[in-house]
């Protein structure tokens, strides 16, 4: 290894393929000072790499026969596929010989590898899948949006002190405020799990818990962490992309319903991109997956070259500042607490 | 009583009181034919009354000598608080003077009175509050959005056939396509209570069940009912208030951001005022609670005039189609099937 961050890069996941992870984790490479191990099927790799140019970029090529498809169970691509190039990838990780893993590949599969070949981080319940939200100020972290469907307590307990270590690491926020997602903004109100979870939390080592947050409170840019379980996480997450996406299309309705509107179109084109430039998700990449000896990072299915290129410097800063001995570090401080809440 | 629906209406409620209580319910009366009981406090309603042409209204004032206050508790409410103005007028519908009953304050009390004071309708094992939200197309019935934050399966089982109903004789849907909120399309997606309820409705009687939908198909307008439980449906309404409305903070932000896009946003502007009556949450009034001996309807603290008058006449209509009896009918129709849930 060259000291720089080796990140694995599943070449065959995404939409694209190759034609777009490959210029992703190559410009990476280049850019955010990383080693990146491509890996997938070697002929289409080279294809893809005579197109760019390789001068200073660090990488190698890791062969991987099979490729897993959309519509497989993450079960059953863990037990029969072993060689495809997200359990490639997986390996290399839990070898020593990559930092990290970045696919756009199948989710479920992702996190499912990610889990039971790269292993739990001691005292990690259910490594959380998290990803950040523009709001109207800073990105709020939001956990887990899709990894854990069915939570108990003290699994959105953990959830909270992940949030709360990544948000400080890898946004450089001083005193994350952490909430967990409810139904009003009171103490004791929320389902049996929240309330519970709430508990748990007041009396957590170490983080800056603030209370319940409601789901209108998510896009003021006054909290930095929200905690809720997959299953929440996935509507939560899915609902704001189709709904940020409906509007843009009435929106577009409206400029287009009459002369006027339209040349007021015209005139604030400019300005509407670089607003759409500030919220969107390909800023940030992908969803890391916490709680792993090591890290992964999954992807959007229909990512671009630039969100895995942002995905791979995630995963390189996330390495170079050792957040995972934080996040450890946090969850054995709240060891004692997440063993009794499991106990009753 | 008069033949024209009876609708009793807790002028005390939401975050104006009286003064845009009471000119709702009047124009209710006046413009959508019902005959308005005014409950509360004779003398504060006898105020308003005089500011108010009141012409071929049909309506009576009902003394309720009790106010409900924000911070307390339903069950509270309802065992202590015998003469406010909401269990007055719950008990008007329980009575038979009143078919229904329309409120804008506290919802978890007007939710706690109106299951226990009015009662279920036969076979009914939650009421369900629903709520409409506006999409591309026609607007989509979104059910419970927070009367039963922890759901058995047959509770979401329900509330499909509730939605059902609703959609039918409210919104006028010939075969809602109902759907139940997941974090995957295909079968065999969610947690175990979804996964459950999905083998509910896939064997449900006369409805048009069209299997899971994602967080973002909601606002597309392909679907016309949306279930699930209290706590997920609550955070999606929410969410999608806060979210739209720190859009359209940020637009405006845009539209100021220079000269150009000023000038766009002054062509524009009468075109975006159209849009937002379109997506104008006061156009339906109120989330109706379905399933019970009668009606509740449960306005937004903020609601003005307009939204009662709406909810009003929302609760005017639903009594008009005699909407309870194809409900009743479509519960009973499954009774069978929701027994078996419940005893496994």
């Amino acid at each position: 290894m060259s000291g720089r961050p080796v990140i694995a890069v599943d070449v065959m996941g995404g939409d694209f393929g190759p034609s777009v992870v490959v210029p992703g984790a190559v410009d990476a490479a280049r850019l955010h000072d990383a080693h990146v191990l491509l890996v997938g099927d070697t002929h289409k790799i080279e294809v893809e790499l005579r197109k760019l140019n390789l001068a200073d970029v660090q990488f190698d090529i890791v062969q991987a026969d099979e490729v897993v498809h959309m519509n497989e169970k993450p079960s059953d691509v863990l037990r029969r596929k072993k060689n495809s190039s997200i359990q490639v990838g997986c390996r290399l990780v839990k070898e020593g010989t990559a930092n990290a893993v970045v696919s756009a590949g199948h989710s479920g599969a992702t996190v499912a590898c990610g889990m039971f070949i790269m292993g739990r981080l001691p005292g990690v319940e259910r490594p959380a899948l998290a990803t950040m939200l523009p709001t109207e100020k800073n990105p709020v972290v939001v956990l887990d949006v899709g990894a854990n469907v069915d939570c108990r307590p003290y699994h959105l307990f953990q959830f909270g002190l992940m949030g709360d270590a990544f948000a400080r690491d890898i946004l450089g926020y001083a005193a994350p405020r952490v909430c967990i997602l409810s139904i009003g903004e009171e103490e004791g109100k929320g389902n049996s799990q929240v309330k519970e979870a709430y508990e748990l939390l007041k009396l957590a080592q170490n983080i800056n818990f603030v209370g319940n947050a409601e789901g209108r409170d998510i896009f003021v840019g006054d909290i930095d962490v929200v905690i809720c379980d997959g299953f929440v996480g996935n509507v939560v997450i899915k609902m704001s992309e189709g709904l940020a996406a409906s509007l843009t299309r009435m929106v577009k309705r409206v400029f287009m319903s009459g002369v006027l509107p339209a040349l007021g179109g015209m005139l604030a084109r400019k300005a509407f991109r670089r607003f759409a430039r500030t919220i969107d998700y390909t800023e940030y990449g992908g969803a890391p997956l916490l709680g792993l000896q090591g890290l992964a990072i999954v992807c959007h299915g229909r990512s671009d070259a630039c969100a895995i290129r942002n995905a791979a410097k995630m995963a390189a800063a996330y390495v170079r500042k050792n957040a995972n001995s934080r996040l450890a570090e946090i969850i054995l401080a709240n060891e004692e607490l997440t063993r009794f809440s499991r106990a009753v």
